[in-house]
């Protein structure tokens, strides 16, 4: 099983600390993407040959699995290139940052007999995030009526692609779009309505970024949910980014908060951290598991698709200032 | 100095409680406005004469201040023939429930030589939030970004008036509205749009009651907010209510939570409780000083107003599932 990288860096280190553990497993190549630091994958991975552009790459090697997380904008049109030529994606989120670009992405992930496509949906194997899905699939909140979500980033000084729309994509896409994703998870809902509001201003120089985005959405049956992302968590802060859940159903209430998983109901005072339940395996191995047909993974290409549909659908209401149905 | 309380349940307790503390101060006489039970005020003052009507008790006693906190649309209409009388008003937000009473008001309110007339906006003398505010107004996040905010409360078996949209008014106008004045205040920003979604599924048989509802909200210099509010926090929790505050910043966050402070910023880690600062004086005894040409109150009459005015158009947002200008 033949894996090779476009990009190499961020959240491609799911795949470089894992890949070891599954059988036949090799890692034969890289490109850059537009990245002109030294990859994680170069860095940590012997040998790796280096290719100007991820089609050529796929020419000559001829993967099984293309790992893709350079800008945020080529996320898109590499994996369409894979997926078009039999070879199986792991993408980082958003999967695009266009909306024709994810029109043209779905149709190929859609496509009977089509590669497995995945998004890196890496909340989703953080304990407190699936303790959390789990206590809610077993009741611990009654029927969820509303999710409030916080993100909150340290910016640091950023890459130049960061502050360009065009290669970046967005707050909403890049940040609020892991809360859109796990909210959706933990619920078993889906969305039906979306209102943003997002500001650039206070950057630090980082041109377009924007510092700070609320998104406000409707699920079905009435249950309500709601992002706010930021950047403004201070640079010498000691944990980079403060992620946070509440769930609020008729029977009680649960909180994701500092990685921990607190819940308020009969039988919790909502005080004491609750004991962590782990996934079964790390993200890469359960997509592995994936595409040699095995079930009940946590990520599906569906999941991976819808995610990037509501944030940019978020995204897009922030700039019109409507509501969007979903 | 002669009060008297039109329903004298509620937060009339802030006089109750307080108004022995200054010279010459009597109760003197309630009415229930439509509340059956026994009020607080009639319970813990003694002798207070009963009347079935306000407009009965002020013709007869000829009061200096009127507490009013009845079936919340009463607020406007008994503040408005208070004011009209020349009885200075302390009344329960919001300050109407039907925005032509609003504007009724308002127009009494800002007259010349009108009596003092405000709200019982309670959180500002809370030494959690009184901190957050004196913190931010001396820099302690740098420039205000972003502010986030919930109401959690639980719901129990509320009294027949909370059930009918009518005689209620909505969860914005009765939770949310906390959350609306102590971000402008802690900011000094002002709102320049809001949307909002609510929902009053599952609420245990209280008729029209909104059980969720989240608003988001611009404010001045591209600065954003929102507020989650909610009755879903369980009947048997050992507080009532679940208030919070974050206010994100170029130099830091700040938090109010389980009525405690934390900063984090370049001196303090976010983790250890800041010690709390107290008010000057209570919120009964700062309107009484305030009627006697006292300055620098925590409270004054436009803002009594503005709380209310923006929950009114929150709550029409939520209705019309429109972005609305502020």
């Amino acid at each position: 099983m033949k894996i090779v990288f476009a990009g190499g860096s961020g959240h491609s280190d799911r795949v470089i600390s894992t890949y070891e553990t599954i059988p036949g497993a090799v890692c034969t190549a890289f490109c850059r993407t537009g990245r002109s630091e030294n990859p994680k994958a170069a860095a940590r991975i012997p040998d790796l040959r280096e290719y100007a552009d991820a089609v050529e790459m796929m020419e000559a090697e001829k993967p099984d699995i293309l790992v893709s997380d350079g800008f945020f904008s080529t996320h898109a049109p590499i994996a369409a290139e894979a997926l078009k030529r039999g070879i199986s994606v792991l993408s980082d989120k958003p999967a695009a940052t266009a909306f024709e670009d994810y029109l043209a992405l779905a149709e190929l992930v859609r496509k009977p007999g089509a590669p497995l496509y995945w998004g890196l949906l890496t909340s989703r194997y953080q304990d407190c995030f699936y303790t959390a899905k789990k206590l809610v699939e077993g009741g611990a909140v009654g029927k969820v009526r509303m999710l409030n979500s916080q993100k909150s980033y340290t910016l640091g000084n950023r890459h130049e692609f960061y502050r360009h729309a065009e290669t970046y994509g967005g707050t909403i896409p890049w940040v609020s779009i892991h809360a859109i994703d796990w909210m959706a998870w933990v619920s078993g809902l889906k969305y039906t309505s979306v209102y943003s509001v997002q500001s650039s201003a206070c950057n630090r120089g980082h041109g377009d970024l924007e510092m700070t985005a609320i998104s406000v959405l409707e699920m079905e049956d009435g249950c309500t949910a709601s992002i706010h992302s930021d950047y403004y968590r201070p640079n010498g802060a000691k944990v980079h980014g403060d992620d946070r859940l509440r769930v609020a159903g008729t029977e009680g209430v649960l909180e994701v908060r500092g990685s921990k998983v607190y819940l308020l109901n009969a039988e919790n005072d909502g005080e004491t951290p609750l004991p962590l339940l782990s996934p079964p395996r790390p993200l890469f191995p359960d997509f592995v598991r994936a595409l040699h047909g095995g079930t009940g993974s946590l990520i599906s290409p569906e999941d991976s698709l819808y995610a990037t549909y509501v944030a940019l659908k978020a995204r897009e209401s922030a700039e019109t200032h409507e509501r969007i149905l979903l």
